[in-house]
């Protein structure tokens, strides 16, 4: 059966939207944030300039995009490995290292770049999701006596999401275990 | 014995400097950083604006001259509660737990703010200064077998500054003790 027009429409805007992510994020990686204009983008994705500014207004707009759309695979990956494990604790554990990872990861951005990437509100948001998320499965470990209930999963969601910000300057990934090991240490019930 | 003139001289320029510190941050307290301008911080102060230029080219380097004197009173503070306590144990939770407070009452800054106090050097330093304190008393505590031996005490400095950092989200010093007792819980060894 062939495809309706509107969905092949959708789907070339969809491939060219990706495309001009992947390339600025690339452009931005190779040269920071300062060097990259609408103009070299549109070179590199091989779209013309016009074409371009159909779909973003500026550099910042397509930064943004591609950050809301890294942030939304990030909690997809978090969710899914939360399927994956049998008991809360081997959940908790499995999310947080990824979270670690992801933390480790991000930190190549550099500060000038984070500070605009956070200025959007899709950050605050994605950011309300996660502590959700995270004190969801917190929530559940303290029903299975895994994790401690002496402080409320709330404030345990805090301590773990600012204890593995750390992961940001660890330089293997051994470190990074090492802290979420250290992490979920402090999450234990307390005899 | 009647004090030398170039003491008197240093005193009253340190006294100037020290009313130019408090006014700034008050006024930067209750307005803002934005509505605050060189003559308003003359006026408060009570000298005059020609005066306060011989001491500070511009509200960005008075507030970055309070800071670093904030920064240095906390170090002050912190290795003046190292001298006060026995064991090491008890040495680290109440360091920690001052450095918590400090990160709480920090936060009334406002991102705008902090991102200015940090732009400087003194900030870098002082970061290094607090990390070194901190792995000093770390490794004290291993060697007195009340911290962790199976992370390093570098690892495990990054993991409490940065646990700790969350108390700027936490509402009562209440909610802060247990931040640090679940901070501190994470430095236990492991049998």
């Amino acid at each position: 059966m062939p495809k309706l027009w509107n969905e092949t429409i959708e789907e070339h805007r969809r491939a060219v939207r990706d495309t001009v992510l992947e390339t600025t994020a690339e452009l931005v990686a190779e040269q920071g944030l300062r060097g990259v204009t609408m103009s070299r983008i549109a070179e590199r994705s091989g779209i013309g300039r016009a074409t371009l500014y159909k779909y973003f207004p500026d550099v910042e707009s397509i930064m943004a995009a591609w950050h809301e759309r890294q942030i939304a695979g990030h909690l997809d990956e978090l969710a899914d490995l939360r399927g994956r494990s049998d008991t809360p604790g081997a959940r908790l554990a499995a999310v947080l290292e990824r979270y670690a990872f992801i933390q480790q990861q991000r930190h190549g951005h550099g500060a000038e770049l984070s500070a605009l990437l956070h200025r959007g509100g899709h950050a605050a948001h994605a950011e309300q999701h996660l502590r959700h998320f995270v004190r969801g499965l917190l929530a559940e470990g303290v029903q299975a006596g895994e994790v401690r209930d002496d402080v409320t999963p709330d404030e345990l969601t805090g301590y773990c999401l600012h204890a593995l910000a750390g992961a940001g300057e660890l330089p293997s990934k051994a470190a990074v275990r090492r802290l979420v090991a250290v992490t979920l240490t402090g999450l234990r019930p307390q005899g």
